[in-house]
């Protein structure tokens, strides 16, 4: 398995990067190509020692900034990291791609270059979060800022099925994000999603779930438009950062509470890992003819190796066949296929 | 001062809602005018010593309940505590009116009876949020599951009067939730929002938020849609609960914990009450031509008390003579009173 890897995406690189990639291959046999500028990933590289057939370095002259306009870039910067690899996937020599860049042009290059897969609407960004019964699945998280409902219905079937063969969550339970947890409440498209889904016989919908409800983990894939989803995942975020501060703060203001810091520390430790989205791999775009995992912005090597090894098991799990199949046996009447992205 | 409240309204009534009222008493100077089947609230009463001229009970035979359609409870319950009191608010009998109970009868009455603001689109339930810096204002929280841009701008108007003049803010920073903090981010209804708001002078606006920002408080006026809002602060509850319920079971999980809780308990009670909603007071409907704070469905005593110690600086605030002068000095033209709610 070849996988291909942006050595200059993300705030960390290209140390966190390649730390990860050294991490990743001691876990899992693969393959790893890693895009960017020779002279940067080599002399990164020279630090360790390591399989040289297992890593290849592919030089590429141009980056994507993350301030880089993203459809803009992704035209102008043919020899950046992000379209040679994006190309290589879609050119079948590469099995997946992951990259910490540019969200926005991530996205773009995915749906530009690899294409939607046959009878999907629209492709959605889609990321673990911490739950309190474990990892759950969030789409979308900003490929599409407004939604119909009819691709939240096609979200939900592809969560569905990424939960359970990426992620090993058996049957899982889909909820659709609304404002009450009766039919009939929120906007329009919640409304009409709620109504398709309900007749949705191959995936077990439990019904609308109110955002207090989402940090329990009483749904496993939880469905909603790339705007809401986004806040949800940056309120969880921001939440626990604001929250597990000041509790530290609380440990440090004076000697008795640094003294019962040290009696806890195991267990919070153990709490801050199960609460840490570095922990549960990346972010893939599902619905693209092609497996492309986005990794956090600020991935650490550990987020980079995590993000990995599940682009890894994304490519074995044969889930994107899967999907695939389920289109085009299952296209939902009119136009999806002559949409554009 | 007359403040009406809803005697059975709330997970907790009548118990919290009459215990809240007592402690409220004894902290501020006001008249209460308790709402509610007479024999259930007296004989609650019956269990306190107070001052009788500062709280009479207005008998009603009927009651809204959390699972009555608003609109059509509040046309068919005319005897109910809910209209009784919105009633007598509009009537100039009672200064202001909070409430527990069913939050979509209680905005339904407050639009269908009291009526909008002259000038305004549309009422926002305005809810204060615990942040890193202390409390801010994020509004709408559901009255308007969707929302146009000019909506939006009015509620930064406002959300900006109350933080000023009801929460001790001097000049309150308003931020646009959005997903991005660039313009040009985000839905079109953000992207409209962002540029009305941007020249709005007497509005401190610092332009897009994200989402992962809200719980360290960067702004103190939070604006968004009411499906958004109500995501932003469920998410901010659900994940505190979770966290703090965590942070609870590391404690408790072996003799070390339990000493190491007793010897951080007072910072960790402190950061329990700088993070709790229910110290933080109710949520007024603000727009509506009239003071209606919605109390927490499960408040307790404390909240109840504090909700009726912050309708009572509404009232005495001035702001609702406030934001009237503004709207009628600064109708944006088009259609704003023409519109139906």
């Amino acid at each position: 398995m070849i996988l291909a890897i942006d050595g200059v995406g993300g705030d960390n690189a290209p140390q966190a990067v390649v730390a990860g990639v050294m991490d990743a291959l001691q876990k899992t046999d693969m393959e790893i190509w890693l895009y960017g500028p020779q002279d940067v990933l080599e002399k990164e590289l020279d630090g360790y020692t390591y399989d040289t057939s297992k890593v290849k370095v592919i030089h590429c002259s141009e980056v994507i900034s993350g301030e880089d306009n993203p459809i803009r870039a992704i035209r102008a910067k043919k020899d950046s990291s992000l379209v040679r690899a994006v190309m290589d996937v879609k050119e079948g020599k590469a099995d997946a791609f992951v990259c910490a860049g540019n969200t926005g042009a991530l996205i773009s290059a995915a749906s530009l270059l690899l294409g939607r897969i046959k009878g999907l609407y629209r492709p959605a960004l889609t990321t673990p979060i911490p739950t309190d019964k474990g990892m759950a699945i969030l789409l979308d998280v900003g490929a599409n800022a407004e939604c119909k409902s009819e691709w939240l219905q096609q979200f939900a079937v592809m969560g569905a099925f990424y939960a359970q063969k990426v992620c090993d969550i058996a049957q899982p339970k889909v909820g659709l994000v609304n404002i009450g947890t009766e039919s009939g409440k929120g906007n329009d498209v919640a409304k009409k999603a709620y109504d398709l889904l309900i007749h949705q016989n191959d995936v077990n919908f439990i019904g609308n779930i109110e955002a207090r409800r989402v940090p329990y983990g009483d749904a496993n894939v939880i469905v909603t438009d790339g705007f809401t989803g986004n806040v949800i995942l940056k309120m969880l975020e921001g939440t626990a950062e604001v929250l597990f501060g000041n509790v530290k703060q609380v440990f440090l203001q004076n000697l008795k509470g640094k003294l019962a810091a040290l009696m806890v520390k195991s267990g919070m430790k153990e709490l801050k890992q199960k609460m840490d989205y570095t922990e549960y791999g990346g972010a893939p775009v599902l619905g693209v003819d092609g497996i492309i995992v986005k990794a956090h912005g600020s991935s650490d090597k550990k987020a980079f190796s995590s993000a990995l090894r599940q682009a890894a098991k994304f490519v074995e799990s044969g889930v994107m066949q899967d999907i695939k199949r389920y289109f085009e046996q299952n296209a939902i009447s009119g136009g999806a296929a002559a949409e554009t992205v």
